[in-house]
């Protein structure tokens, strides 16, 4: 028997493939892959097209806590945006859907992965890499990317096999994850529009001000206001809170993986305050050296990440690096939410730095004498004041 | 004679230096160095301040132009914001203060350089290194560091020596300048505190929303709107225009060089959206490689600078890398200002290389085939496969 | 007219190349790179081979010049060592050989290109690129990688064609060019086995000792006991010399661009000691900060060359800030010969930053005193003070 | 009482300290801390002397492993060489020694900490740096940077009170320890000049070749040729093979932590083969992200260690990540001795990337086919492709 898996979404490029497939004589096994963005029922919706499509059956696979744990939990102990930007959302959704949709696919003996990405993307890098690493002995299957369908012929195909679904195409391309939402449009494939405000799925509710407590715990959020909870359940509350706010939008300009330049909008609330709230904190109690080599390390996590290397064993060796930096990045950090945008107020916290009894910014110092400082000074002039004397002396 | 430039801004701390030094016998030369933040009012008021204390002459170096082309056009180039937050305001105009006035103590033979500065903070180090790398035969002289004395020991002494002025403290110190404006007042001794609306010098004035067109020239501002004009009369219109909407407050916390925590409120509005414009910019025109390494040594420049060593030759290696990065960042940049924020909206350059006939992100391209990306794919997997197979292989 | 350029070496896949390629139809003009490892003597012979294999025409392009001015004068500058072991020879070589041949088929209207490498190599990924970036409207043809024939059955083919030349396999493959010879054979296919004495081209003649002055001047060999002439010349001077005393050999174990590991000896007399003496001269006349940031944008340089992308832009712009670091970088290196080792003895220059008047190391100062010292030691534990006492208490 | 440690080296300037601090009322505990330079002989002579010049008592603290340990592991692991050269011997042994004499300090109730370093080298800040983070409650005491004697000075002193020692300046200062041994004399203080042979410790006495095999696990050396022992008696075991071949001299310039540039030559034979060693071991066993980013930090440890900025935390961060990457780099390295020289000749590891059943360098492979490579090359062009069909497009 051809047991396949399939990376089922609901859209029409998967179900084109579900009933196509299931023609050929696979025995389809739809999978969809939880990241966060779907609800029960949609959940169910999904299904009942899944078996409709012809699918053998359909499983959902929670992997929310997955997510966080194998990647969103790295990601901001790195404080990662890419490009000083973007969260990672979608990137570091589809590594963790590939790892889920994989290991399902080696526990049930399929011969076949399939997956309705097309050859333009990041997707498919990051699905077929992550495939042909855990499962080298699986075939995978793409029937979008080999074919190259339009619309219309996917939905004519679909008819034809007696499929009456709707398809109408959305105005705007969602993808909903724990880790943001990104928005693609007409816009989006323009450098100089940007998306109108209807295209965000968070609209502002709350004109007011909002002032927030975030707890961390070496460097995970633990509690908002006080009130203690998982990571994911406070990242899902503070989401609902700010998305009120319509927080956390922007267009982020990036390199894919193949060369080419894409532009995408996203809405993040939580992943951009707890982004700042926990870098603030940081500043706070770490070293400078630590802040340094974390960014350098960071920015590669994130990199990497994004073209799809997240299996490579560097990966691992950063990720106990990060979490070895987070031993004192524990204290609350206050929020406060506005229309559209959020300031980080300040913080507190046992390992705080700054206001030490042993000394403070600006006021003249217990620490150390004038005669003391202008001894630093000095010797930190030298390798200067030699370079000059011998490549510049006065005349 | 002992002749000294004395570093001169009019607070109570220079005050006390010019007139004590005028009454050791120095012949004192007051030197204000304008990068931005006085007004020809401010100026006549200082002059006129200094030659009561008792100092032979007083003279305003106008610097705004070289502060621009020694630093901040290289600041722009680099999108250097230090921690991701502060456009290094305060640390760039010191170092072009520094050189402004060692070199006129040099052009007018003084044998003696004085400051204000305390032993405590970061401007000693940037003062003094600048001095006596520039100018070691020249004595530094820095009254208020080495006497510790407080505000009404110098209010006192100055009385004494019939100088009766107001020195009345303001809630919030203020230094101002092109790029930018910091704030300093109780809240930012604590690490919890924001700073209250008031402390900042730009109130929200203009509740509406306003879009304007940037237009960069290899990597520099050259017109508003369209209308060209320099960069400096360029980022001081876009600062007034952007100040209504009270653009550009944050709080930074940073490592001062000598190695404690500090934290500053700052203001700047023009500062912010154009490192954002032109990072937008630049992430459509540049490649990735362009991107990645000239974050690395930007990120250094910042931290150089910010440490007083503007003068080690590697800052003019990097300025000329950076230079050399923006051959094509021409083009225009599409923002709009709000109530406390604005928005990038898009770009459009003759440069862009997204959108290039050669291909669009996540449509399938005439560029390849599928087969073609999943040669890419497969290649590009093989490194990992190959240390998955040794090291974890299928039972 | 099918008008086809073919890279051609002599050996036996580009020539099996040659006359499969003439036997199609297409008009061959065999053409040669010179980058510095042919003889006039063997280029006549290789000319003739390839006429008598039906070539239209052969050129041999010298470009030891080219391959200096745009590659290997970059890679003294930085220092270049892959893996702090490798001088990057063929790397190099491809490079340029790959920009030669696109621009003489260009400038001679061809259609076609081909080449000889194989699938599994670095050299198709630089050639390709190369081509395709430089001239996409021009088709690249690869026998060897479409066809993978054995050795036997290029052979069979050729005699079938009446060619019946020699085609011996030589028990190492050796690649001499400029920057260095590499050298395979059956011990470098193992991870565990040397290669033998008489793998390497060159053979101990000299068993005695030579001192020799190298002079740079910004950065360029220009002279060696104080007679000048061209880095080229000089380059392969020194190699003739050095290559008397087998020096220069080992083996290099690396990442291919395609995620395979590979093996490879070497034997680079003159790149490995005035890479050494180059260092060496940097080490006195650059600051800390310039020698830091050089390594790591030199480290990349040859990255990125060794994995092709030297068309990337931002290549040009590291040349341009390693050029702008070698402003000082004049002066004379002393190095003595032995057999299979050199030895740099010492500089001297007059931008040396050691022994200035101001100071030396270890001995007491004229340039601060002990309580200066002691000022800077202090301020300098600052930091990791602070973070001790506040999370490290004494009890 | 005031009860004084004073870190004991039995030379001149250290025997001064000792009688003069006793003779101004310290009660002096004489401690030296051997780091794998003395012999037990030595250690009696010292003691004997540190007795006679007035010392309470001597005490000698055998450190030996701590250093490997806390630091020497680390720099194998990081394969720290300093400018590629330098194993960092002397830093590394100051930083030890210096906590573990603070550490006696606390533990025997000592008010102050006295040492021998003067005020223009590098140890005086690895020492006080030291001292004053882990004690800022027990003083520093420097007579011999505070006073700036002669040695004659130094001699008379002693003289007058009695103590009649022979103090014969040797012709090389020399510093002995397990990870190498530092060599300075009149020829390092100039730019120019080697050293002699005889100013090394080590004599070749071996003109022959010896095969070694060296056996690494997780990292750590943990046999030669089989036979298995601890790091540190098999770093001394090397050591003392090696020495008879003269293996492992050079000369370091480097640039001080007071900003001059230093010189010095060194015999690290153990040192410079076992980072080879472990090096190429590295090259065959991780990826290449992980030597990338390995490479990065390892050099920034090597810094921070020179500077003295051990105790900083992010050291503890960056040995948990090189830590984190040894899990693999288990395996035997084949080394060959000759005189002044050694070869690494190839290595055996389970965990060897290279020759994997999976492909091999240069020979076509089953894992892919010649389209697939061909895909691979092409869409790794895209960017520069795009690059340049946008910037410098075809007239």
């Amino acid at each position: 028997m051809k047991k396949l898996v399939l990376a089922y979404s609901g859209g029409l490029d998967t179900s084109y493939c579900a009933k196509s497939l299931s023609e050929q004589g696979y025995e389809v096994h739809a999978v969809s892959v939880n990241t966060g963005g779907f609800s029960k029922e949609e959940i169910a919706e999904i299904k009942q097209k899944a078996l409709t499509l012809g699918a053998k059956n359909y499983v959902s696979i929670d992997a929310v806590d997955n997510f966080y744990n194998k990647v969103v939990k790295y990601l901001i102990f790195g404080n990662v945006l890419k490009n000083n930007t973007y969260p990672l959302s979608v990137s570091a959704e589809r590594i963790v859907q590939a790892i889920e949709i994989v290991n399902y696919a080696k526990e049930n003996g399929a011969n076949y992965i399939a997956h309705g990405s097309t050859g333009a993307g990041n997707d498919q890098v990051r699905f077929d890499m992550i495939f042909q690493i855990l499962a080298p002995e699986i075939e995978i299957i793409t029937p979008i990317r080999d074919q190259q369908l339009s619309r219309q012929q996917e939905i004519d195909y679909l008819k034809s096999k007696g499929i009456h679904m709707s398809w109408e195409k959305a105005k705007y391309s969602v993808n909903k994850g724990l880790w943001g939402t990104s928005v693609g449009g007409d816009e989006t494939l323009t450098s100089h529009l940007p998306l109108p405000n209807e295209a965000y799925p968070s609209q502002l509710t709350n004109m007011g001000t909002q002032r927030l407590k975030l707890s961390f715990t070496k460097g995970e959020l633990t509690a908002i206001d006080g009130k203690s909870d998982t990571p994911v359940a406070l990242i899902e509350k503070l989401n609902a809170i700010a998305s009120q706010f319509a927080i956390g939008r922007d267009i982020h300009v990036g390199d894919t993986i193949i060369g080419i330049k894409g532009r995408v909008g996203f809405e993040a609330a939580a992943p951009l305050i707890i982004i700042k709230a926990h870098h603030t904190l940081e500043k706070h109690v770490l070293t400078k050296w630590q802040q340094q080599h974390k960014e350098y390390l960071s920015n590669w996590y994130g990199m990497l990440l994004h073209e799809g290397n997240y299996l490579d064993e560097v990966m691992r060796n950063i990720e106990t690096f990060l979490s070895d930096t987070q031993k004192n990045v524990t204290g609350d950090v206050y929020v406060s939410l506005h229309p559209y945008r959020f300031l980080i107020e300040g913080i507190q916290s046992e390992h705080d730095l700054m206001n030490a009894k042993f000394g403070s910014y600006g006021e003249m110092n217990k620490g150390w004498t004038a005669e003391q400082a202008k001894g630093f000074i000095k010797l930190s002039s030298n390798a200067v004041k030699i370079h000059q004397s011998v490549n510049n002396p006065e005349k």
